[in-house]
């Protein structure tokens, strides 16, 4: 069984979080993919450089100099931050950016209403490099920075990342694909910690959308997790990054 | 044979210079290992952040938010504008910092007179990864920020970075080790771009700097080189970046 971690960005900024995450990883690291966000890095770099951020519908549109921030700030600062986190706790970790060997190539987001810059959805996940690095007991850290196969780099969503090496990885293995958030799970009651539901099938999951019982803002992230179900990933689990084997399992 | 090739920061952010030195690398890149610094990205991304560099001697000193930059900039932004450009080419090229297993390990340099902040030393390269690589037909694109093994990244001279790998390759294959500079090679005459010398010994060299032909800013450099081949290197060339197979030599 393969496990795709995805942590986002602001999780990573926070010290204990960060370690916390590192340290479960470091008590059962094989077999182990991490894929990493660094949202608010981007943004607070950007603000100290003066670069105005344009937002359509709360979505970023990536300018080249927004890319270049993007670059920095992921494949940079928070992919070696990870990597020396998790090296200190002995974990072998490597970080890669879609360029790398070409490990996820995708191309530039088509113009419709909306030209969102140098953004990437992607075709292609090498999963010979990344099987090679889980051979050799060593842990890809991914950085959202893909690769368009012709020179450009492009800002990709980390889920769609997390989402695309899961499905890809899911034809040489079973796969877990673990979003870590700031919740311990899915919960029943948002304002009570306890209310996590532990299993969640596609039947259940209708029921609780008929009741209403799935909080607005969960309902997207449930209906991509069911997708990459379909697509071939095992199962889907949402738990918050201290507890990697706790919180929801969706299969 | 393998090439160790080492570039400046100054030089990756010409285009013209960039294409260049991958045209060159895409018609004979295996058993090629590519060093790169990315000091004027550094320090022009301090500048527009309002970071004050302290300098000693012309020496940058790395405190913790220059660090910072130094990752961004170097493992970052210049890391993987290289890899892209030699990808493009169809060179396999793979992005590692230091600290992505453990390729290069180095300690914080000892505060004497002056505390450098976050600078390395080099105590290890662990061959082991870039022969692996290598022999995938990979090339390896090292940027010099390094690790001390207990979680703290470290700024490392990019020239010493590429001296150290090219050092410990020399103990499994012939290393050669090239230095691009902003000249086609080293000059009799610093005016007179004709004036290469194409092979230098150590017994020419010392009759050359009896003569005071060699322009004192080489000096450093040349004696470092031969300080390489003590180590083991089989030889060192100083040529331009357009240039691989030109230049001075040094045995």
């Amino acid at each position: 069984m393969i496990r795709i971690i995805k942590i986002g960005g602001k999780l990573i900024e926070n010290d204990a979080v960060l370690n916390g995450l590192c340290d479960e990883l470091s008590a059962c690291y094989r077999d182990s993919v991490l894929v990493h966000g660094g949202g608010s890095m981007a943004g607070q770099l950007s603000a100290r450089l003066g670069i105005r951020t344009r937002m359509i519908d709360g979505r970023r549109i990536t300018d080249r100099e927004t890319l270049e921030v993007a670059v920095m700030a992921y494949a940079g600062w928070a992919n070696k931050k990870l990597v020396a986190a998790l090296q200190v706790r002995n974990v072998n970790a490597c970080g890669l950016s879609g360029c790398d060997q070409k490990v996820i190539l995708a191309h530039k987001r088509e113009v419709k209403e909306i030209d969102w810059g140098f953004v990437g959805d992607i075709d292609r996940v090498d999963t010979g490099v990344l099987a090679g690095l889980l051979h050799r007991q060593v842990m890809p850290v991914i950085s959202p920075i893909t690769y368009d196969g012709a020179g450009q780099l492009l800002n990709t969503n980390a889920d769609s990342v997390a989402g695309a090496v899961a499905v890809a990885l899911s034809r040489i293995d079973d796969t877990e694909l673990i979003f870590c958030f700031d919740k311990p799970g899915v919960l029943l009651d948002v304002n009570d910690a306890d209310s996590v539901i532990p299993v969640l099938d596609k039947e259940k999951y209708a029921g609780y959308l008929e009741q209403g019982a799935i909080h607005a803002g969960m309902i997207p992230k449930l209906d991509n997790a069911f997708k990459t179900i379909k697509a071939g990933v095992k199962s889907v689990r949402l738990t918050d990054p201290c507890h990697l084997d706790g919180g929801t399992v969706l299969r």
